[in-house]
């Protein structure tokens, strides 16, 4: 019996199946055994706050309840201390979901949207799904470039850039002042998504004052990283109440799960623990510069809680390097667009994970070489 | 300064700023107390398996690891229970975003889908918010009508309807035999979602032979209702492998927190206790059918775990029952569109929310005759 295909709409049927990242548990159910070291998603091994855990506990009981829709105690404590209206923060699934609305609130089949070939591929991912087109300038100096990217807006007339700081996968970052010059000169007409993912990481002096007032910008944050929530699905945006307006419109209204709103909240309330992780994720930084400089490598300096490792050769080296590590059960990735693949990107981990990745790594470069 | 607007796209601007539903915590603070029964939102009073409780428990110090990106346990426990291959089964954050990337994945401005005027609002506001047309058929008997979808689709050569067995808001139901003939009808070029979120609390003889090699159906099921997790955001789509390859293409890949994939998981593995949550949810509904009729008020019979209670007058008069509610600390909710809107629509609640209802639509009946 014959029959008409699925009707797919014509965008969905030209798109490819690839993902844009393969998780740790897919790679282990390939290999067959745990990984020793889970240092590859930039996931925080020190977790969350204790009241956290302590908020998520108590309420578990109640997870029969749906979510607040409105997300509204959170919104209040992050207004309070952004120094914003609640009206001026969306509280998403993260900061892939705010991602994903953002590409379908701003651009459609035959957009262009502007980002650095290399950055976060989530974001490419939902500018290929909702059938844009992704115009892309280099990195500069193993970061993206503020200079590139404006020129290319401007070249473009693109309505949406993307622009992360620090950056993912390098590590690098500017200082508040640069960031704030990019900001100052967005195009009318252009909206520029700032994912400050890692921001709790770098100094002080990294980010620019937040300002909602701008209808040109989206901040986007996220309990994921130095919060130590990424399996709780919760990161929010900052921005002018007109483009909350707009998310307001596309997102599932009832996305965001009643125990990551309630651990957020709590974590929020414990800053000195969110600050005891950044000291951590520092001294662990520089242990792996220590790492890398013993084994006569390079270590990129990070304001984040990963460090991008030089393996001094090419981007199928670091694949090749990739590969025996993985064999060796440590889970890390690298950079996808040359020249930056000539790294791999390792995740301050425990001291126990450093160890472990410490020795294999020494073996790996000596089997290799 | 004149700035250019945001560039929104031409659909997201045209988009009204609505929700589909405004939930308990948001008339909480409108009201500025809690309210004394939460039985407006089909969640269950019984709350989770204790097994999936102490899973959640036992994993919350984990959350700071993602969830695995494709749920593989779930989806091959899944896969055993309905006798399946993991390959025709997609885990989503809930039906609701499962039914987002459905109309995404098929329809686009233009398109028409075809559902029944005064079902599921969060399908229509998705058919909306990708510039879809939606065709509605009424509703016949107080059930969503078999013969008039399958003829609207024809009608229309509609890629996408819906339809949901037991039903919502109205709780009413078909036999297999008749939903199956639904099926077997489904016009070449149209895809069925059968939304069966409420199955659980049906009698045997409900849900047909689950089939996953048709690839014009849809079938969507749900931990929010009888497993007790609204709150952790988790259902599951079982369908034709190309569809879930199609809805793969889409879908924001680490969306599953970690604490729903471990707790249905467990739940699954204690389906007595869903059993018993069934059988409690329907000695609840002979006492709401009790109290109706003690009320001289018409219940319909139901098939999930609310109960429409006909008010015996209009649309106005049951929103006015439902504003006094309200004001009396009771919350529920009621259909959206005539003739059905002549109902209010109450979840079986514990036997503490069915006296504090049954005292208090007595006070409202008694007010407003």
């Amino acid at each position: 019996m014959s029959q008409k295909p699925i009707p797919f709409t014509p965008l969905v049927d030209s798109l490819p199946a690839a993902v844009p990242f393969v998780g740790p548990e897919t790679l282990e159910r390939m290999r067959g055994t745990p990984f020793d070291a889970r240092i590859g998603a930039n996931e925080s091994a020190f977790g969350m706050s204790p009241k956290a855990l302590a908020a998520v506990i108590e309420e578990a009981p109640r997870s029969a309840w749906y979510g607040d829709s409105v997300s509204w105690p959170l919104r209040e404590a992050l207004a309070d201390h952004h120094g914003v209206d609640p009206e001026e923060i969306l509280i998403g699934a993260g900061i892939d979901a705010l991602l994903g609305n953002t590409v379908r609130m701003l651009a459609r089949p035959g957009t262009q949207v502007v980002t650095s070939a290399g950055a976060y591929p989530t974001f490419n991912y939902h500018v290929a799904g909702f059938g844009a087109d992704l115009m892309t300038i280099p990195y500069r100096n193993d970061a993206e470039d503020p200079e590139a990217l404006l020129a290319k807006i401007q070249e473009t007339g693109a309505p949406l850039a993307y622009f992360a700081n620090p950056d993912n996968p390098m590590g690098t970052w500017y200082d508040a002042e640069t960031i704030q010059n990019l900001i100052d000169r967005i195009p009318d007409g252009c909206v520029l998504i700032l994912d400050e993912a890692y921001i709790d990481f770098a100094p002080d002096g990294t980010a620019p004052a937040i300002d909602a007032s701008n209808p040109k910008l989206l901040r986007m944050r996220t309990f994921s990283k130095a919060h130590g929530m990424a399996g709780l699905r919760i990161g929010y945006t900052i921005a002018h109440k007109d483009l909350i307006t707009g998310l307001n419109k596309v997102r599932n209204h009832f996305e965001i799960n009643r125990l990551a709103q309630v651990a957020a909240l709590a974590s929020l309330q414990d800053l000195s623990f969110v600050q005891s992780v950044c000291e951590e994720v520092a001294r662990g930084r520089q242990e792996l510069y220590a790492l890398a400089e013993g084994l006569g490598l390079k270590a990129l300096p990070s304001a984040t809680n990963f460090v991008a490792i030089d393996m001094g050769r090419d981007g199928a080296y670091a694949r090749s390097v990739l590969k025996e590590l993985d064999a060796r059960g440590v889970f890390v990735r690298m950079p996808g667009v040359a020249p930056m693949d000539r790294c791999i990107r390792v995740t301050v981990g425990t001291a126990q994970d450093r160890k472990i990745f410490g020795e294999r790594l020494a073996e790996v470069v000596a089997s290799l070489s």
